[in-house]
């Protein structure tokens, strides 16, 4: 977790700026033997690829993952993975306005005030393109958890939640806004074509659930699973909050309406009545599903004028024209499952390591 | 951030157990020639010290801290900081029931599972007292960081919020909630003592603000400034919930609504017409005051039976007795400014390290 | 590995100075379940104890052990485990000689030069006190690989070597001098004299076997086993050289002279025809005895007047009083073999995070 | 230091195979605004390149490096800054053999152990080809440390060592032997020519010395100088010994002998009249030059048959054929120049961190 590196045992490091020749992850400290191409990683790069429909960015990428080392016969070798996607799209367009002032919202400024420099091509290190190296690796790490599965959707948009009653897995994938709820579906449409017309964007939250984590991974007390989850997804841009089970409606809550009582289950394991905790106590997992949110904020870049400065410390105004998410949320849900997938892999070794 | 390890180049270790004869920290990479004795630390620990008031725990514990090495002559030398606080008030009560019975929202069930066994005293490691450790931690970490101010107080307890028109910092520290709005201790005094008297308890929501932050502490990707506190404050016993500056309210929020517009500032460094992000973009502090808030769920150890099963996997039913918190998040405020400010020195030294 | 703290998933830190009231170490990530308790411990200390002989300082510690967490009921529980040893013969002697000048040879000049200040009683942090603190550590280490037999000794002490043939390994702990050739014992008792009453000290060349290490353990590319040895060994006070199986001799060797030929073993291990690889391959363990050499200087601290300088810059010099190990090298043995095994035990667990 | 990590504060990750498609390495924490192009990097592998001189491995690779990330018109941003070099030169040679039988003294019987496969087409990512990507981020490391100068070379090959008295520096890259002296230079090719008639091969003593390293770099106690040193250059393909200064001989000094005193010099540091320490002084750069000796074994691959063992255990001898340094030590001289800057680059980060 330091740098580009995330991880401990199982880690990933990731590279590349939205304009340059490339970006990309190695993977490291996987564990050798499992069946690995790039056709293992490619679906998940498509579901977050940009221009698969009007309410993600107009770029286009191809998003075509190469590994370059790792593998051999088709199988981890033990040895880091390194996994690079080309950029194709980077549009030559005239970015003179961006170079000169920060977009209100972005991390320019901040930027350019740690670093003193920056490449203000799309936004360069910060900007979203980075999370595709993320589904890469998050690819790989699905292969380290077989018996977990991962689901992530979009549970609300510009305020407007999905109906847990109207909830359907199934059609999470077939539609743009990753939407269990056939009929938020429809909501979400129009209230994303207002925002676009207006040129404004939307907020979302993110759901992820993963079920099949045994109960016993996570290591405290600063390596908990919460707290490397809750690491995990606020540091994908544009997040500002993160939750684990009831969240911040369980501080609304007294003792025993957040209880989640256990009784003997069929199998040896516990059953529990509910699960408020989302699948954690004291950062190791119960059993229970595990379960986050997650809150994008609307993105930053609207073509609504806003004051701004130069960097040469002058006021002025900015409309930041260019191809963007009006909803960042959207492709931000692979990203949130990716986050997921590689924080249990990286737990399930570490839990290996210590407990045998 | 590595089992009981936090940070990367400020860095503490934490140890102990709530029945054991001591608990303690390990900070090290601590600058060195900075002015430290047990006075700089003892007052934080007294902040969060249990049985000051009827609405803590009852355990009494001096929390008298001890400086075992890193010092000399009154100031720090640049070589671990070992940090000691003896138990004192470990009630040789009677713990068979909880040695056989997992109290439901604990950890007991979770530490079995990973581990194979568990110290039940009083919860072994998973017991709040662990915090104690992280306090005196911060405590160091405050000297590293003179130009910044940490203010925690309590935002909301059991769903009722302080009026943000009453928030009066000199209130914090005046009353035994942490709260800036006195109207609202009257009314929370209400609420705890009804809900200790029903054998139950209360969540809170604790905001935490950092003012003097310079632009440019974060070290993006995975360190971001954000993510760290993020896992900082989840990994505190009872938080289900992290969010900084607007956290899930941006998520139902227009771009425009969610703006940070900027102008020339007096004194070079820009001004902000609203800080939506809490002092953070991409990951790197902005100059604006860091805005993070913390939910803290309703203390799971109840007087009210619940279900649970034995370490035999049989029915039975738990009203957990003892010495606890009816609202954890109460002594939790002094830990999430603690965490706070151990992030916060640990990014301004990797901030050098890179940058200079 | 990083400032007091040394491992990836077996990991310690330590702290505490010569003249503290303690030092200790925190092991971390420590499997539960083993059996510990201070007796498993106190016998390594008691082999590293100074005031033994009279060939090492005349210092008297009882270096007793205490846990201070992480177990219960006589196991490890997973959690940190907390080792203190109280510093009891810190003799009030004047340091107004050493607080002024620099002790050629040894760290004082360098700590001021990177701190701006020192603990300068005993040599403050950079003394071998600390390594009591490993050796602790060292000891829980042991219990994690139970499969290894460490056995480490002195191989020469002030160019004197001794006698392959007469090597016997249940001498080891029966002289002072750690060594397997009795005849050794004889002639380093009258080099050691004289170099004592000559104000004098020696260096020694320490070796370290463990055998029982299964082929396998090792992470390249930088967390080779050997290069984790090297670095182990190499942190080590007094020591500047390190080698691994055939060390420097392998430089002047032909390639066929330097073979290590395979046979099928017995128990379907290959069988070796020799070990100049010393047990380790592309950092990876054979399934050989590991095997290091360790180089330790002379003891700087010698009564010979030397030149040097006052902390203002001056031109002086200095004989270096107080209590000395002569060859510092004979108590170095025990570290040698405590580092060892914490190498070994963090490399068992990695091994068996990744590769299951 | 971790699995394909090197460092702490700058810090990089290798990855690739002898026969994948490329090879790189990420470098991370590298300060922002450093003039940086591939014309920075490219002399350095030019020198450790293959196919030069008789003395080293026909393969022919090109290794040209290409900057995949990290910069912006020609400075670094502060970002992870991705190298990658091409294989260009995989000879679609028979590897039937190689993957059947495990070559003595190689890492293959090693990686099959510990990961149950391996990519036998030349040592997969045991081939010291890995060492280009070293070599590659050891360039961007020098940028870090302009203060310092860094001197490798031969000092020895098969036992016969230079003259000290004839040391020239300007001599070393003017053979292909990296020879200071230029009569060892007619001896060594005479030695080598003879183990390459004879399918043998030879070993070699490379030593690197930095000039211009301030004091205070270091950071003890587990990341002192030394130590990390240690691990770097005994992480090299080969090498099997590390000494500090003095390093084995120094076991057989006395005090007095091994001392280096100190006079109050011209411009307020200290002189030294010797440099036993190789100038570190309790894991701290005193300010003198920094000296490593390394010890790599002769190469493992050679002509004359050994007896081994194929992958299913059964006995057979290998004459290794193929394209091999009959001298690895020669091609490993720019590794450990770019080790010595990697390790000084993180340590010199790592003291502005702590101690501004």
């Amino acid at each position: 977790m330091s740098w580009n590196t995330f991880g401990r045992v199982f880690r990933f490091t990731t590279w590349g700026e939205s304009h340059g020749p490339a970006l990309g992850a190695v993977v490291d400290g996987c564990p050798p033997g499992l069946a690995l191409d790039e056709g293992a990683i490619q679906p998940f790069l498509d579901a977050r690829k940009p221009g698969t429909s009007k309410f993600t960015t107009q770029r286009r990428e191809a998003d075509l993952v190469k590994i370059l080392s790792g593998t051999f016969e088709g199988r981890t070798t033990g040895t880091p993975i390194s996994l690079m996607i080309e950029n194709t799209d980077q549009r030559s367009k005239d970015y003179s306005e961006v170079a000169k002032a920060y977009r209100p919202g972005h991390a320019d400024y901040a930027y350019d005030a740690k670093y003193g420099l920056r490449d203000y091509r799309g936004g360069g290190r910060s900007s979203a393109r980075e999370t595709a190296a993320r589904v890469a690796a998050g690819a790989v790490a699905r292969l380290v958890i077989p018996e977990v599965t991962i689901t992530a959707y979009v549970a609300e948009i510009g305020g407007d939640a999905i109906d847990r009653e109207a909830f359907n897995a199934a059609q999470i994938d077939q539609n743009p806004f990753f939407s269990p709820d056939s009929w938020a579906v429809t909501r979400w449409e129009k209230l994303l074509d207002e925002a676009r017309k207006d040129g404004s964007s939307l907020g979302a939250v993110v759901e992820c659930v993963a079920t099949g984590v045994p109960a016993g991974w996570g290591a405290p007390i600063y390596a908990k699973l919460d707290a490397d989850l809750a690491s995990a997804m606020m540091g994908i841009n544009a997040v500002k909050g993160v939750e684990i089970g009831e969240g911040f409606a369980a501080a609304a809550l007294r003792g025993e309406q957040n209880a989640d009582p256990m009784r003997p289950g069929a199998d040896g394991s516990p059953e529990f009545a509910a699960n408020h905790a989302g699948g954690i106590a004291g950062g190791i997992s119960t059993g229970q599903p595990v379960v986050v949110r997650v809150a994008f904020k609307p993105t930053s870049s609207i073509l609504i004028p806003q004051d701004t400065i130069t960097s040469a410390g002058e006021a002025t105004q900015l409309s930041t024209k260019g191809r963007h998410d009006p909803c960042v949320g959207l492709r931000g849900t692979p990203v949130v499952a990716a986050m997921m997938a590689l924080v249990l892999a990286d737990h399930k070794l570490l839990h290996r390591a210590q407990c045998g």
